[in-house]
């Protein structure tokens, strides 16, 4: 377990949530809230969300939508009780199951309305982290497929997947779609306008057989470049992080 | 072959190129000088365009890039025919063959530098038109896979292809190129700002090893609606289509 004093105590969705996390390893940012935003859980959805890490994502989605049902796969130890304390510490329920997304649990073999998923990631031509948490996080490393056949297989029919990816594993991605998964969309996030996104929203659903569709950017920063500490972010950016603004008529 | 009356003489690039085409049938428009404008062609090259129609998207490529040395394989022995003659008309040429993109005739096998190709397409429940060289060109419907495997066939290691489509077909282009083609690329064409890509631009490399790219959009006009027979298209758009600028960078 995580020792108090390595920990950090962040604020998300302008402090609507607070989440420990570890000084160092793997730290939910921006991607663990746009990954909440474009899941368009209902109230009472069940939702599962593979590799929950500290529960960032599940958490900013509950502080969206009430009344869900959250349950978390994590395959380290350390992680699944800081989900555990941080769900506890924001008042919500969540349970986190320890396992491994290539062989999820016989405990979570039933169907879920959502499944929501922010797989270990690394630009290309990057080095993992020399950090502990993330450094297990990358070892790991299972191919994307492995996470979207988890997510077919635990969806019900009609039930969403909401992931987010480095655009380039979309091949990778598009690829495991099929059979289970259809009327799939992308949504490129770009830091700025005209750069390249190196990141991707990708909505599937079970059963769906919509063509699939390549939608509009989200533009997270404006501005041609980095402006030192001050804040940058456009303003539909700034409303999904800091006001929890939900990404989802994006998808329509 | 097309009788005379049954034909109009279109500009190109301002100008720059005329091309005869059928008044009814399939006629070539915005996207053959988007995928001219998207091929990375360099002087000297070989060039084969893939279901060339009336030559349209060849013709632009060498309006703009000198001493290419031009194939074009087409079905239709009419839209061949009208190939050759808008070639001989623009003091380009080109030589044309008759002929199946999913059986390329001997006379083809052989490497080139660059593939184009804009295959058949309709917009995602829209039905195929009436008009008599578009049927047909439509009832073929091919599966893009046969083009991209043309094309993988065709290029000379190191070589591009450069291919116009529906985006609803990314996930079986992109299924479609390992193990041949890799570096791809996909740059969406946005109608305007804010709406979904119903087209793009790919770009694949023979033996490339770079990982995929997802590219910030080309937004084609300006505003948020189409203003009765207005010229809306915006900078960047004009200077390809009427300047015939290359749309190079925005793949760097």
């Amino acid at each position: 377990m995580f020792n108090d004093a390595d920990l950090t105590d962040d604020k998300f969705l302008c402090g609507r949530l607070r989440l420990l996390q570890p000084a160092r390893g793997y730290r939910a940012a921006t991607d663990a809230v746009l990954l909440a935003a474009a899941c368009p859980a209902e109230p009472g959805d069940t939702v599962l969300d593979l590799g929950c890490g500290a529960g960032a994502a599940s958490l900013c989605l509950a502080a969206r939508v009430p009344d869900l049902v959250l349950t978390g796969l994590e395959m380290q130890p350390d992680y699944a009780d800081l989900a555990r304390r941080n769900a506890a510490r924001n008042g919500m329920a969540m349970e986190v199951v320890e396992g491994d997304v290539a062989q999820v649990p016989p405990a979570l073999r039933r169907p879920f309305s959502q499944v929501i998923a922010n797989p270990p990631w690394y630009p290309p031509g990057g080095t993992p982290s020399p950090r502990p948490g993330r450094a297990t996080a990358l070892q790991v490393t299972l191919p994307l497929s492995v996470w979207v056949q988890a997510a077919a297989q635990r969806l019900h029919p009609g039930g969403w997947l909401t992931l987010i990816a480095g655009a380039d594993s979309l091949p990778d991605l598009l690829a495991a779609l099929a059979p289970k998964l259809g009327s799939a969309a992308v949504l490129p996030l770009q830091p700025r306008e005209g750069r390249a996104a190196p990141r991707i929203l990708l909505r599937a659903r079970k059963g769906g057989k919509a063509p699939f569709r390549l939608l509009p950017p989200l533009i997270l920063h404006t501005g041609p470049a980095h402006d030192g500490d001050r804040e940058s972010y456009t303003p539909q950016a700034n409303a999904i992080l800091r006001d929890g603004a939900p990404l989802l008529t994006a998808f329509h």
